[in-house]
């Protein structure tokens, strides 16, 4: 997968993509990248990326010529279809599903305000995607450029050894991890359950799906989806609701 | 305010730290940090901040020690009584509200795991607040914690200059921002929309009402509270359901 992200700001990024994951990615050849100042495109003497908006108001805004001769250009180096993704509160908010749509690409173009508002024709003609890592207002688009390159590059077959790789990582199974422990066997006087230590590997797992509904039914009750609970699942959950019931009113 | 961040991955975090706003803001002297590696506080020969889980199962678990006595060590440095944040899948999600209520805090210590689980001993017994900035997967919590510190410190006194703050922030207000536009008037064939050419303030006010309206609606309709909208702010949403509509059945 080759990626471009167009900054104001390249060496916010740099040493983020020269690290753990994401430089074991380049070494395996998985995945490879340009940082483009976009500044670099503009036609203008001074070099300026932004101007003051049509109709007045604060705050300044992004021309479209930069952003699309930087685009442009950055296109006509590959024969691929890249996807375009505008970095901005108004997008489609991110998701586990969309890392993995995104990591079915060859190249991702990501653009990366900072500050300012982007002209409306580079959201209208220019972009395949508008992304949001969520509901905060952050100072730029670079670090949700890195959120989700990260969350993507580590989808790509064979960047995860198996140290790294969760297999229950949350989201991918739509509910919360369990609690786990290490050693000490105990710490400070907190001691680890005895069932982990029973060695007794179908209690285990069922306290750890316990917990894992417990937590996930207390902290985010909208990611438990009624039709992937096993019958097992649906007693336990009851049982659960009948124990933080009665805890409520003793 | 005073920021620590305990990581494995110190390099990822310094250069972020050290551009636009998260810069400006130290000049200004709002805010300093500490990036503090807990691998340094390993009792054991190998430093090795991680182990095997009890009751097996793939994955490694992050110790107890070396993040207890890390974050024991950081507090006892200053007089504050510090919130202690680890960034982790279960936590609760980021908004802008907690945004602000952390912008009222003199300290934050952030705990940032990598690929493994934390032992629970650390969340039940260490931390104040845990927190996800979204619901995907991401390597390392590193991403997370500079997310939440831009998000924080930009909102922090004297921090942002007139050009940096939009007054209309999205997530402030509760709705999308309308469409921005800049020079030039006209760009490859793509015109500026005529009215905020027209010169009439009330008029451009009233298009960027209705637009930001019309996109908060189409992308984003969770987000409009009823309660805070206005009459007439309540007949342009009627009119822009009706225009849908009629669109949709033309």
């Amino acid at each position: 997968m080759h990626i471009d992200i167009l900054t104001l700001f390249p060496e916010m990024i740099e040493s983020v993509f020269q690290t753990s994951i994401l430089k074991k990615a380049q070494e395996k050849e998985k995945f490879n990248y340009n940082l483009i100042n976009f500044r670099d495109y503009t036609e203008n003497k001074h070099n300026k990326v932004d101007d003051y908006p049509y109709g007045g108001g604060a705050g300044m805004v992004l021309a479209p010529q930069p952003i699309f001769d930087a685009v442009e250009d950055v296109k006509s180096k590959r024969k691929t279809k890249p996807r375009v993704i505008l970095m901005c509160p108004q997008g489609e908010r991110y998701s586990q599903k969309k890392a993995e749509e995104l990591a079915e690409e060859d190249h991702l173009i990501f653009i990366c305000g900072h500050y300012e508002g982007y002209d409306e024709r580079i959201r209208e003609h220019l972009v395949t995607d508008e992304i949001s890592i969520g509901d905060y207002v952050l100072t730029g688009g670079e670090l949700g450029a890195m959120v989700v390159v990260d969350s993507v590059v580590r989808l790509l077959p064979e960047v995860l050894g198996n140290e790294e790789s969760a297999p229950q990582d949350s989201f991918s199974t739509g509910m919360l991890e369990h609690p786990h422990y290490t050693r000490p066997r105990e710490f400070r006087g907190l001691k680890v359950p005895d069932v982990l230590l029973s060695g007794d590997h179908a209690k285990i797992e069922a306290w750890r799906r316990r917990e894992s509904l417990k937590r996930t039914y207390e902290r985010r009750k909208e990611l438990i989806k009624e039709e992937l609970l096993s019958k097992e699942d649906r007693k336990i959950l009851d049982d659960i609701l009948e124990e933080l019931h009665s805890s409520t009113f003793e």
